[in-house]
């Protein structure tokens, strides 16, 4: 059988051409421990050198302000906890973060910490007036995301940094979805701290970063051994930093992906063409993810649809929320139940082709009940 | 250049034979989010719950005893905090601890919990009678690893368990160093939290698991997604766990490594007939890991005669601890400052040869300045 068109690289990508081979030679020949003084641990401890220097290359950042973790939600934990570890005062997100982020926050009450979850608006866009109006002087960390894994609409990091600096606090972004698909630099993003997935680019699962600007004091999560300068201890997973070391080398050259835009967007006109005003967009048409695509069909229900057309991989949100029935992100920008039951999570990736997204327009719009049938 | 004889496998081991290939396989077209609901999910999913089960089947545990992790530190972390946690009262650790949970329960102090170090013996092993007298009513959790990292003294874990149970509290074992060196279930063990490191034996690094007993309530380090029963969010690190599971399998097939203690006994016999009693060893003679070989040779600085041999990769201690002058292990089981700066730490694998250990006794005894020299 043929395997379905893959559209749902938000929820993982395939590995980038030639990551496979750096990751390999790790879990071969050079298996040595990094921290080991002999020979076997040169070539390891150089290779997380080297994905550290690509990492921060890709980012604008300077390589001692890369610590690598064991995922994305490592690294939003370890930003939002090591920041507030032991504190007393305030901490500031939004209502359309992802779990690691909105989950971490609410545990935080738990220790003499207050939390604002910020609305967003029908785009999913925070408001800089709602920020502005939440900053207290105790407030230690703001936390919003750089894009919405669902529905892709990107904040507005660098003027919500702006605010949260001029209140004294600290800005982490989860940039988990937008690393390796929009160019971007540290320093204009103002961010202090900002989550990197290595699996949502390229690069493998099991690895994450945590960008940290220099600094800035952050409380372990993990203690033990030492490794990345005493911020996550634990050995180091070498093959898979050196796999996202290698996808972050590849997304600096390659920088935006164009023609998944242009092909994004085609998707959606041969879905508006067949289907009519019955196809709504979900999040901001503009200030987006150049892969993501939410829409809702209107008559139609996002896991029957899907259910229907199992020659697409696709979603109807987080894939780890694949299970539950209504997206949290969609009701936080007030969409109402029918067209949030109704939303489909179409994300497009590098090897994806016009072949596939002409197939897929068919397929949805026949299960749609719409077009030629 | 010919590689050095590898005998550090207690910092890393190389992967188990198959451990690479059941790897690529989740790198490649199987690179599915284990939570997906298509078809590209399926695979992912199906491998981690194979994974979860061989590595149950080593233990003697069940499957949903298992949650898989970024590491053995992460693992250990998870058992220390995630049992006490927003709790008050008291902690037990011993003075030979790997880092990962000496740091791990010294940052606890900061929580309202009192912390109690146990003392070791000459040979690094604790005292029953210690622990009966630390224990409190209060006590929450005693945490004591199956088998040191540097001298490979394995701790009388079901007594201990024992005594800890019958004062109310839990039982949390490092077994990092042990699991697929020496066979165990965790039932006999009377362990409650068991931590499993996949690089210590054929793995890959970046994986660990933290076993724990059905009904036991835990609190997660990381928030999110959901994953691991709740207990461990962030997509799974597939490739890594199925090779973690593959290793499993493996040790459960192979059982013990006898022609390894036969070796690791060997080497001892050679040097102690090339130098005599100039060999101390360090740790326990009979309650050991059979791959590990800590000895002082007496008028040498363990670093320096390293440093003489190229030819052979093995560390002084912990390699986490490779910079440092002085190991902390050494120093708790009362050596004197001479003695364990001499000491050498020899640990070997399933790959180890006797022609390895012939070469190992002779360049070791010459930089010695013993024997035929």
């Amino acid at each position: 059988m043929e395997l379905p068109v893959y559209l749902d690289h938000n929820a993982t990508t395939p590995l980038a051409p030639g990551v496979l081979d750096t990751m390999v030679a790790y879990l071969g020949t050079q298996f040595g421990n990094p921290s080991s003084s002999h020979q076997y641990g040169q070539a390891p401890r150089q290779a997380v050198a080297t994905a550290r220097t690509q990492l921060a290359h890709l980012l604008g950042a300077r390589p001692q302000e890369i610590v690598f973790t064991g995922c994305g939600s490592e690294a939003n934990t370890l930003a939002i906890n090591g920041t507030t570890a032991g504190r007393t005062g305030h901490v500031i997100t939004q209502a359309t973060e992802h779990p690691a982020v909105l989950e971490t926050c609410r545990a935080l009450t738990r220790h003499d910490l207050r939390l604002t979850v910020l609305p967003v608006d029908e785009y999913g866009l925070v408001r800089a007036a709602d920020l502005a109006a939440a900053l207290t002087p105790d407030t230690i960390l703001v936390t919003v995301m750089h894009a919405n894994n669902e529905t892709g609409t990107i904040q507005p990091i660098a003027e919500l940094a702006a605010l949260t600096h001029r209140a004294g606090a600290l800005l982490h972004t989860d940039a988990a979805q937008s690393v390796g698909k929009i160019p971007f630099v540290v320093d204009e993003l103002g961010a202090d701290l900002l989550t990197v997935a290595g699996h949502k680019f390229g690069g493998p699962k099991g690895v994450g970063a945590l960008y940290i600007r220099d600094g800035l004091t952050v409380q372990p999560l993990i203690r033990g051994g030492g490794q990345e300068h005493g911020l996550r201890s634990g050995t180091e997973n070498v093959a898979g930093i050196a796999g996202l070391g290698a996808a972050a080398q590849q997304a600096t050259t390659t920088g935006g992906h164009t023609h998944v835009t242009e092909l994004r967007d085609q998707l959606h006109r041969l879905l508006m063409t067949a289907l009519g005003d019955r196809v709504a967009l979900n999040g901001h048409l503009e200030q987006r993810l150049p892969n993501t695509l939410n829409i809702s069909i209107e008559g139609t229900v996002g896991a029957q649809l899907l259910a229907q057309v199992p020659q697409l991989a696709a979603s109807t949100g987080s894939a780890c929320h694949d299970g539950s029935i209504s997206s949290p992100v969609l009701a936080a920008m007030g969409l109402d139940v029918q067209r949030a039951a109704g939303a489909i999570r179409l994300s497009l990736g590098a090897s994806t082709t016009e072949t596939d997204i002409r197939h897929v327009a068919d397929l949805l719009t026949d299960a749609a009940g719409g077009g030629r049938r």
